[in-house]
């Protein structure tokens, strides 16, 4: 492995980030097509929070916070940080003072496959954090890494540059070239949804509504009045 | 497995839910002799609901919510959604829209041992869900399944139209045929726990409000003034 | 094993516990050398809370809560409850009654290493719990154990009057004849996190503040300014 | 809960569970439409076993195995005991000593959802049991449970003389009233499998044999000669 | 934490490690009281091997390897060397060199809370080991741990010259100043066994052999003839 | 997602393949400066295995294997198939019928980020299998996937025509473009390792041989002659 940074990376635009927070995780992992969503034990510290933005990657040894430190100086406005490590690891590497000099750096969150701390001061910040434990374990600074080259955090390959969304539902991946696309597919369904929401409000079925009778039965559903037709 | 479902059940009334959804999960388990009460990887998307009503059963594949749709039309005011699922499975196979469905039907909530999403959505219209994960992971429609057929959910067996006791400890089901017994032993144990507590509350020892001291020296345990007698 | 209650333990002073508290357990387990942090799987019912203060111990067979009858007795005020189970176990082995009974004998929280419930009503009287799980399931009394021998909690050794702190990110166990020194160490290294904390939020880099560079060099750390570099 | 022992079960026919051992878990459970599967964390403690019998079924207490004491007697030659726990446990709740007694009754087998011990000598005796670990954590005789009453183990709901088939793939259930049906179908899935396996090991392809290719491109698979193309 | 190597420490005498090993561990285990047990996710990386020595006790850094190399000059013939590790890992920190060398001191065995590598080489040197995974992930040598003091290991604590008994059961921990007794325990209780099993062979019920019935009836136990009697 | 069967890629040579199966997967791994290893918990199905070949790449549905069948076809003599799943399953994705396609176009084994069945059947036919579970679960043929394109298994990114390397301590990834590199590296450290292992085995310390004691000493590493002096 070579322990490399790359200093200058070619970032999804920020508006495009913006509308892409706006219509959430959920949406926007369907208008990809079910594709590049972290796995489900990355969890926020605190409920409500909504992002999106370039990522800046990170690859770190597990309970070694050397490369996040290296990172912060390649961050800019708008970015997430999203970090990856060479082993599970539930040791808090990132915690308040390196998320003081994020945020100073602009940068909207982290995404990280190891534990967080701190996270009162965090939750107080409004600084959000996307982990897989909470814990106080310190960490070391002795193994280098990589900073902006691909890397695999929550199951998915995030490329740097690539747009980060992360919400209370997750963290999803969108490819910085399609993004424009994937913004136009979400927007889309979520509209296509919403009248959805609204005849579903009013009590029709979405049997009727997307009319899965016939293949429902096709498939061979049976209905019974009672069990005692089994 | 026949994929079959169910028009009518035998559902426990609903005054006896509303009497159960008062004692709690706790209270209920201990009255039934402690048992039925579900796996604790089962938990709520938001504190403070609590709730009972009738199963309505459904057994779907894992990350496919063809039959949760199906589910939908079976449902009755009162009713608490149950979910099995063929494999382990953290798929967000329940979101806002079938919520939506689900509350327009009058359904109270919904258990399902698989991922949920639109967890900020489904807070905002308040209606509660036990899951064994969040997660944005959307979903297939095309394996049949089960609804109104007893299923096992969280490690037990639900007869549909069972009563489902869910809140911040979790889930338990109570067989429809001992719902009054259960109730009626519920508020006796309940009325004792607001005894003993009022009289703890005040300091005094269960070692003596339960007279276990005897018991415990039976049992042969000993008591040093300090370690230097070991 | 030998079941035995030890009535007098050497406990550490109150006022230090306090100054624990208000450093919190990162701090502390830093302060410590990065030492007797327990495993992250013990999780706070509320958010907020933050204790310390000399451990009653307790070891308790599995789903049976027995010995933790025993233990309120052995509590003065100030003190935290610190369970061990003989196995792996989630059941809810403390709830409102022990916690009314060991609220009314002043003990300022719960650490165990099993399940808790009745956290609606736990959350409601302010008093914390940290614990492996939440579950409604019942316990038995059925099986001696140990009450301030030492035992091993979080995969932490705990000895009876050591100090407990506890808050969000976790908890750590300090030697109650460390006490003193941990605090002076922990108040040093807040008051130069102070100053770090200060320096970042300007924008100033760890990089520098840190004079991390030259030993990144050293380590063979390389930047390119793309990735068409490699 | 109650307490009960049932003395008197109707067993499938062990003609029917020969047959169904032949077969082997992957086709029983594909002929009964990929049904009633346990959970694959039942693993056998030695490879090379493929049994199949009727259900004895137990529920114990976690780490507590009185009720598989009162279970030996219930058993008859070719049955197998089948365990269920009230919660998730993995103590040695089966050991040489049991396994001895039961082996003197003809049993053919266990299945445990918690742990197992004196695998060696288990081994040695060649007596096999599926469990959820490997412990040699002892147990105590507290508390009372069922015998032959419907349990579930490993996920699924187990009836009493229900036919349990276990091998190295893990532990299928099949209802006693669809023995026949399942042994004729499994016979019927293995003859059309054999002649798969020898189309296959001739270099056949399955998209071929089975047709799959115009479905495939129905539902959109793209072929590209090479990845210049994307 | 103190960073500390004791030299000469306090071994319990071969004679009775011999003597332990061949009872085996759910036998001392239980002559214990059921104490001292390690958890389950501790397996051996081959079936059959049966040890036991005093331990030589080492705090590791997760994925740092360095204090075994400094342990392995502790180590006396016939010991055990037992590795616990700050946080939960699974990197292959012990493999087929330090076993090399650990053997050419006639150590025994090793019990690791980490992973272990190399595990062909290691079975064809019949060098066991019990650790929480098989890894091939290499570590580094950074940071600095303990020899010699007290250590936790699969959730026991484990002072240097402990005995540890281990074999396809698991890890079981006997204090130095407990060996002889245990060891005098262990061998009645396996006279007792032989006994039991002897009878239970020929179809004994243990209900009988240790006149169970009356205490099983005393707790409410109630046998039906059959479920009609429900 | 586009659903994508790529037919051509660039296969690194087999004889570097050999070269590298030869050298095993954790000195090939520390060649690589202990980068590309997957996640533990791929496990070989049978002991003994040791293969290395290009990689052909698959992504699947959880619990659909289709893309395998479609896969086949895109296999050459030498090939290891990769499969990577959409979200963590256990289901028994790949069976023996696959197998026999796969050994019949000289596939070399399957790694699989889920579960294998038919494991006796595949150990008689020595076919190796690394999976994350054995199940009996059985698949549908419903949704689409990609071969041949960039996947994500065991937590580490697979380009088609990169080397897999196995055996019983994992799995470990090659890129093709540093293989000859990579296979260099491996005997080199392989020959001192062979180096090594001849000194330890002669009892000299790794202390000496590597020169470590003067770096411990730096780090302050403490050596007391007993416990007596701390």
């Amino acid at each position: 492995m070579k322990n490399i940074v790359i200093r200058n990376i070619q970032r999804a635009p920020l508006e495009v980030c913006f509308g892409l927070a706006e219509q959430g995780v959920a949406t926007v992992h369907e208008a990809m097509g079910r594709d590049k969503l972290m796995q489900p034990h990355l969890r926020p510290i605190f409920a409500g929070a909504m992002i999106a933005g370039p990522a800046v990657t990170v690859l770190a040894a597990p309970g070694d916070n050397w490369m996040l430190h290296v990172a912060i100086e390649q961050c800019h406005p708008g970015d997430v940080l999203v970090v990856g490590v060479m082993t599970e690891n539930t040791d808090g590497m990132i915690g308040d003072l390196i998320s003081t000099a994020l945020k100073a750096r602009g940068v909207r969150g982290v995404v990280i496959d190891a534990g967080c701390r701190d996270v009162r001061t965090l939750t107080q910040m409004n600084f959000p954090v996307w982990s897989r434990a909470v814990s106080a374990r310190g960490t070391v600074k002795a193994t280098l890494g990589q900073v902006n080259m691909p890397v695999v955090c929550g199951g998915v390959l995030v490329n740097p540059g690539d747009i980060v969304v992360a919400d209370d539902d997750g963290v999803v991946v969108v490819p910085k070239d399609e993004a424009n696309t994937v913004l136009a597919l979400s927007r889309e369904r979520a509209a296509k949804e919403e009248i959805a929401r609204a005849r579903y409000a009013t009590g029709e079925f979405s049997l009727d509504a997307s009319n899965m009778r016939p293949a429902l039965a096709a498939a061979g559903l049976v209905y019974l009045e009672s069990s005692d037709e089994l």
